[in-house]
């Protein structure tokens, strides 16, 4: 099943199961109770991230390629990190570059496939792992690098964490139609231009281990993300480096997914 | 207004207002749509979280005895992370010795004084940031200092994480109560012996400093808790180093707030 999580004019905030013709049955219910289909069949148009995680967690160097382009060596453990849910932002939605970035340039794209989880998971096993996933998205983990790496004295949640920095949607496919999630592309486009051509079978730490990993001793909630790392070619690394600039679109392409575009806007001012 | 959280056998989870007697007051509402009294009072007994939070910032390294006996230098802005929502736990509940820590004793108390965030706040002015606070609470920061240090690559958040590492409560104050809060004295005591005893005169970056730089631009939604760092006297510092053992109970004391105990137990096991 393909959803997506729009406005309708009649029924307020719904769900969505788009159809062969590219239009969509419009859905009761919500990925964590079941859903029942209606009669209502509409157009798929502006699309809202397709659900408010409860906790976003993220995983730093996880493909080899971006770990070798970074200078990192490869980790022992998944390197978690979180963003706040306030950082959740919407297809075609502008990411707003930070006022905070005072001192020029710093704001970089990472395309990544985003895991949702769809029951409560403690303790499970790798090979039961897959079986607590609901479905995947498409997400941007926007960064802020000089946040990120100079000045949040090591910690990088607060270069992550901005207003906008964390797209996510249109599509989210249920695991069923996902058969191997280590066999997906994930392609990043600036402008246009294929900045990141990277694949899931290049992980450190597939998504099926990852969640073993971060359920030891831990719940993860029902509605939880994972944003499982971005392949080589972000913008911070390259010479020269490249960062999002007002007026970009930046595209994250995850193949048998979608893709999820976001224009870069200047600095929001005001309280 | 003294609050706490609590299932009543009538009424399912409610808030009730603390009177002078000593019993509570059972309150229709929330603190973010507001509070009706009704004609019921009752008993104060096992109190839950006094909020679920949606979103869990944590301060690092914000009081300068603290900073000294870790040997970091002062830093130039809050250090930010995060923890899930999941890690929440009540008073009185045991807090988990994770059966991910197999390296030996490494899980670590920390007493915090907890902000919660009562109206969305962005880009909030110092002078104005304590208006944005609906109340306070005591937090136990609990830490696995080996997870935290040596085995997530560098960043905090796995070692922060685990179930139960985010005892709160057991009373909610509102922030017309506590004019002041950078003169409170926190302190934790381990089976009835002081560890830490410090006050909130010792910020390096004071509440109504943390609301205003989190919040540029970034929106702290309703509901945030910002967990406020820690004063001197953790266990990983001291000669020998003192971590917690299953049996050992746990006291967080703030002046004003109240006193929030745990038991530490053992692992648990399962899926």
């Amino acid at each position: 099943m393909r959803l997506v999580r729009f406005i309708d004019k009649a029924d307020g905030i719904v769900f969505g199961r788009i159809l062969d013709s590219g239009r969509c049955r419009i859905l009761r219910g919500s990925p964590w109770q079941g859903f029942e289909e209606t009669g209502r069949v509409v157009e798929v148009g502006q699309c809202l991230a397709p659900i408010e995680p409860v906790n976003i967690f993220c995983i730093g160097l996880n493909y080899r390629d971006h770990a070798a382009e970074t200078g990192a060596r490869l980790p022992d453990n998944p390197i978690l990190f979180m963003k706040p849910t306030s950082a959740v932002t919407h297809p075609g939605c502008p990411i707003p570059l930070p006022a905070s970035c005072t001192q020029g340039p710093e704001v970089d794209y990472e395309g990544e496939l985003a895991v949702v989880v769809g029951r409560l998971a403690h303790n499970v096993k790798e090979e039961q792992a897959l079986e607590f996933v609901y479905g995947y998205t498409c997400a941007n983990d926007i960064s802020a690098r000089r946040w990120q790496k100079h000045s949040g004295g090591g910690q990088w949640v607060r270069g992550k964490s901005f207003d906008g920095f964390c797209p996510l949607g249109p599509v989210l496919v249920t695991a069923d139609e996902i058969p191997d999630p280590q066999a997906l592309r994930v392609r990043t486009l600036l402008n246009g231009q294929t900045m990141q051509d990277g694949n899931t079978a290049d992980m450190i730490f597939p998504v099926a281990r990852l969640i073993h990993l971060l359920s030891q001793d831990t719940t993860l909630l029902p509605g939880t993300l994972i944003l499982t790392g971005t392949p080589a070619g972000v913008g911070f690394t390259r010479n020269p480096p490249v960062f999002l600039a007002a007026g970009d679109q930046v595209e994250i392409r995850i193949d048998s997914i979608g893709s999820l575009v976001n224009p870069v806007a200047g600095p929001i001012q005001g309280s």
